[in-house]
């Protein structure tokens, strides 16, 4: 596997784009994925009780179990919250679609991301993909684009492409996503759109992204909220002509190491651009009861306000990681806890067997001023492990949502 | 029932005193709260599975159910995740109040706030609670002092007494608490002491808390953290000699009701005094299937970091509330849900029955300027309702706990 340069549509068979058409005030807004032939798909969607519409739309599709051709997404306004009136946009945003690209409004997946619970500007809309599926007529068209269009307090692009071989052919697979505010684990919070020419079941591609999604998206945490909208959506269109993949033989383990390689790179790269984030941390639980455990620990480590803030500050106050994991639900005993930080390949333990050890507070700091800190913490009670990661809460953070709107 | 002058050392027979003894470096940091005669006692503790040593000698105590003299607090150290010489100092602080005052080391409560995994500079304790009980026999005592003494990031000292008449004599109820930072839910995270000379039995005492902190410290929220630390205990000496209540008549509801009043007083002042706080947030939703998805969802409204923002933005960002609700886990119906801000006797409604309504956004901004904001959630799902309380999140908090040890 090797990283290319490439963007959402250098796999065969994908054409992207994305525009400016006025739903925000400058930045680009509208992006569009299309597979000429039929995509399998695998997707996540919110476990919000509260479902913006076109994840409404999105999971009646999904069920149907049909191969799909396009992704149509707007950025500026989430559509959630918007009753009746807020299904039927979205209807119009896949029929637009449909329409444009002479494909059936069943193949298409909709998402929208921004502000909540103000209706879609649905003309603007509809009136801009029209002229977006002019432009990929036309050929004025890049994937970085649409990896631009789907963003929105986001400050850098989330993009990659990578390329295996599989069975003597060459296999392309790229991923774009968008984060930043309301990122938490249990999926949604973010736009992440995969696609690859791989030929793979439907069977298959669904249950690697469920394997995958537990360990990547639902293991970062920007500020534990989860939203209305989100989804990861991988499409398989089969162009690269591999033969096709049924079952869990080398081939597959190769694609899936791809496909796992894209999504927690893009995960990562939602934290790292968490909204306001000076810092990227990462948590690793070893020596854990069971996985489940370590997980509950891991993510109220990082969902902790207090752990982000001491993080932010560059102040080693490891007691309230260990207070975070005390009220995570997850068991384990303290008296056996060790816990150190590390970054930029330095360590220093803080911990150990529950025992505070005496440390250097002027080499802690200076540690902690690294962007990238992990948090190591060793437990002695089983062999199941998880990591995750997250970011610290800033200034930032604070202004960026206390101003979102306004 | 009447709110009086007083403070903690109010009811008969009870002293109380505070004192800077040099665990912090200039505010008081040593508080003794002494009883003439057994109290009986009534109590929570943290639900974290990390305790702190002084939880867990209380717990031991608790559970013996026999009559307590004294509570003793430290503020500057939490003597949390400090192992074996944690317990040992705790013990010696147990044992030093009762040397000092004539009394058992098991009629003691202990309680320590502050810093996580620092050892206690035990012998400036020691030292400080043999000086304090000289003070006190001088009578150089103050209640006030002892509600200041348990303060760590708190800018208000937290304190209410109130009397009540049962059956033709006069009982009085007092109360000091600490907060700040980590308060949350479940318990946990603040440091909260009432006394009275009512007559009561411990069997009845203990259900009346019970009851009251499920409405009052359990539906508070600053930061989502529950400390390894903190605790409720209301003690009562019967030295008003009221006819001991000993059944649920109107006695027990006269003294219920002003208990209640404290309590929520003291839960109230905690987030009003939340680290960087500048709006205090009441959450209040109505018409729930269950009193639990009620609850459930105000909590994780009072707890979204993305709600906290909004408020302190002073944005009319409803979205969020309902977001929040949605990924609470509490049953509801987005459809029929309505949704009000409230101010200063003004309302703004935002949502009716799942639709947004479109407002004045000047109107609603000057209406979130004002300090105290309601949110109204009016659900059709059933009979149930729960109340809460948080704060906004704001630049001081983050600053606050960026900087807490350094």
């Amino acid at each position: 596997m090797h990283v290319i340069e490439g963007a959402i549509n250098s796999p065969k068979g994908y054409k992207a784009a994305g525009k400016h058409i006025g739903v925000k005030k400058k930045r680009k807004d509208l992006s569009m994925i299309i597979s000429e032939k039929p995509a399998v798909v695998a997707a996540m969607f919110t476990t919000n009780k509260v479902k913006a519409a076109p994840v409404v739309w999105n999971m009646d599709i999904y069920s149907k179990q049909k191969p799909i051709k396009a992704i149509v997404v707007n950025s500026g306004n989430a559509n959630a919250c918007t009753g009746k009136k807020g299904m039927e946009d979205t209807v119009l945003m896949a029929k637009t679609t449909a329409e444009s690209f002479e494909i059936k409004e069943e193949e298409v997946i909709v998402a929208s991301t921004g502000v909540i619970g103000v209706p879609l500007p649905i003309e603007i809309i509809v009136k801009g993909i029209k002229d977006l599926s002019k432009d990929m007529d036309d050929e004025l068209i890049s994937g970085l684009d649409a990896a631009e269009g789907i963003m929105t307090t986001d400050t850098t692009i989330k993009n990659i492409a990578v390329e295996v071989e599989i069975g003597g052919k060459t296999v392309t697979i790229a991923g774009m996503a968008k984060g930043s505010g309301m990122i938490h684990p249990n999926m949604a919070t973010m736009l992440s759109f995969v696609t690859t020419d791989a030929n793979i079941s439907q069977e298959l591609l669904r249950k690697a992204l469920k394997q995958i999604g537990r360990d990547t998206y639902n293991m970062i945490s920007v500020d534990g909220d989860t939203s209305t909208n989100d989804m990861v959506v991988v499409m398989a269109n089969g162009m690269a002509e591999n033969e096709m993949i049924t079952e869990e033989n080398n081939d597959y383990k190769t694609l899936y190491k791809a496909l796992y390689y894209i999504n927690e790179h893009l995960a990562k790269e939602i934290v790292k651009d968490g909204e306001g984030a000076s810092k990227f941390i990462e948590v690793a639980i070893t020596g854990a009861k069971t996985t489940e455990d370590a997980r509950k620990m891991v993510k109220s480590i990082l969902t902790s306000n207090l752990v982000k803030t001491a993080m932010f500050g560059e102040d080693a106050n490891w007691g309230r990681v260990l207070c975070a994991m005390g009220y995570s639900q997850g068991d384990f005993d303290p008296e056996k806890a060790s816990l150190e930080f590390e970054a930029a390949g330095q360590k220093i333990l803080l911990l150990k067997e529950g025992l505070p050890v005496s440390f250097d507070e002027d080499y802690a700091y200076k540690l902690l001023q690294n962007r990238d800190i992990k948090i190591n913490v060793f437990l002695e009670d089983g062999d199941a492990k998880a990591t995750g990661w997250g970011c610290d809460l800033s200034y930032d953070y604070v202004k960026i949502n206390g101003e979102y709107r306004t």
